[in-house]
């Protein structure tokens, strides 16, 4: 078992690529423009490459994960007559349109296939089965090296375009931030209250686990909702939303936990129900958050 | 197979709770003020009591879900008499204090066992086995009608002191707040978004559901280092968070997108980065929500 692979760039996040590719038993070769970051991968079995061109020549599929786009060009460029033949999987965070300009040139140097991704994990992550992965370029060269990504965790193919890893990786920062702000907000609230004093944050966190199960399951209907333009708010419309609302606000303020949050969200919620939409679902907001 | 249970109160969601007792093969003895309510639960097989006091006698643990914590005590007082030796479960919605009245009340007329709780679902939701019902009170009496509760979804006890269900379910819908309100800016985002044009919020919605995985772990890590004291940022400490909220936020403003959410969540890191506390991790932010 196990297949070739090479991974240029060896910072934290490189790093843990290749001990991920190491420890599914993947022959693993690594390149750091600093040497000396090659050490501990090559401890662990991985074969060291003397430039970024034998290290793209030593396997078929070759990761990138350096600080920049503008790295990833510093360390492909002199290598381009390597690449030909190649598949380049870039797992480097920047801007959209850098994902964009890199398969392009990519595409000009003879790259067969280019893969444009973000790592939606931390460095201790990788190599978990949940380690989120998003890729974007064709869906074949995805499919061909899919089991070998799979070492790194959950790969996911979110389309063809190479700027969508990028917006995804925004979108899905937006997203923690309201639940981990949520659930600051909540466990604050927790401790602060005179009978919930003796509710660890660790106690309340394994019921939120829970919780979050159900709200997965509104996130998945308010989709299909935005999707068909259509949001019935069922036995959950709004003006209960606002309702509820005004009991954190009101429980926020009793304790002396700061409500600018729960206030912000129900400021959102009310101006729907002036509006008439109080008998709408949650996904009925999205129009609100449109300026023009 | 099946045991005896007994509803009181039959609007929405009780009817959906003994619509699930049914649908499990419990004896299910059903009452409601307004007789009318009980023909559906009576055409699927339930026994129709004549009064609170038939229902109580009718089964060692009765449910009771009614509006408001008065109308538990306008439903139970007439059939004190009735209550000696039984077990009462209230999933009726109040303030942290009414659940602790009434476990007094329940406690001078003889209730063997009074749990009080809280349904974190729809009545949709009902039977399913994601559907949270949080329970406070002798965890002895939690644990002696667990399998019957277990017909509901998924029942947690979590704590003896009667007032937890009502703080729990609060902060509970704080932190869905959080969640659907990240979501909601992040499907706009990915919607308004020119290479994002073709992401459905049902594809961005799938992706996000992997991601929430990831999410929980971080609040699980974060719970830990709350409990602690010591909140270290690893590799993704607090100045990372504003670097990447600083793209959210321009994102959202170059795609007309109201930035509002993410410029307050912001600000909440930006103070703890200004006291220096840019190594520290998202836990660290907790001593910023108390006001005194």
């Amino acid at each position: 078992m196990g297949t070739e692979v090479s991974v240029l760039g060896l910072g934290a996040m490189g790093s843990a690529l290749a001990g991920a590719f190491l420890a599914a038993g993947h022959r693993t070769t690594v390149w750091n423009r600093t040497p000396a970051k090659a050490e501990p991968p090559a401890a662990r079995g991985a074969e060291r490459a003397g430039s970024a061109a034998e290290a793209l020549a030593a396997s078929p599929l070759a990761v990138v994960c350096v600080s920049t786009y503008d790295a990833v060009l510093d360390v492909l460029e002199p290598a381009a007559a390597a690449l030909a033949g190649r598949t380049v999987v870039n797992l480097t965070s920047g801007p959209p349109g850098d994902g964009r300009q890199t398969a392009e040139w990519a595409a000009r140097h003879g790259v067969a296939g280019y893969l444009d991704g973000v790592v939606m994990s931390t460095p201790a992550g990788i190599g978990r089965p949940d380690a989120l992965l998003l890729h974007a370029g064709p869906v074949s060269v995805f499919e061909a090296h899919r089991p070998v990504l799979a070492a790194l965790g959950d790969p996911v193919h979110v389309g063809e375009d190479h700027g969508l890893p990028s917006v995804y990786d925004t979108a899905l920062l937006g997203l923690m931030w309201g639940a981990l702000t949520g659930w600051l907000h909540s466990t604050a609230l927790m401790r602060a209250d005179p009978g919930g004093g003796g509710v660890t944050a660790t106690a309340f966190t394994e019921v939120a686990g829970r919780w979050m199960k159900t709200v997965g399951a509104f996130m998945d209907e308010a989709a299909r909702q935005v999707d068909s333009g259509r949001t019935p708010g069922g036995d959950f419309p709004l003006d209960l939303h606002l309702m509820t609302m005004d009991i954190l606000v009101h429980a926020s303020e009793l304790r002396g936990i700061d409500a600018g949050f729960p206030e912000l969200v129900r400021e959102l919620v009310r101006k729907a129900v002036d509006d008439g939409h109080g008998g709408d679902g949650y996904a009925r907001l999205i129009g609100y958050l449109r300026k023009r």
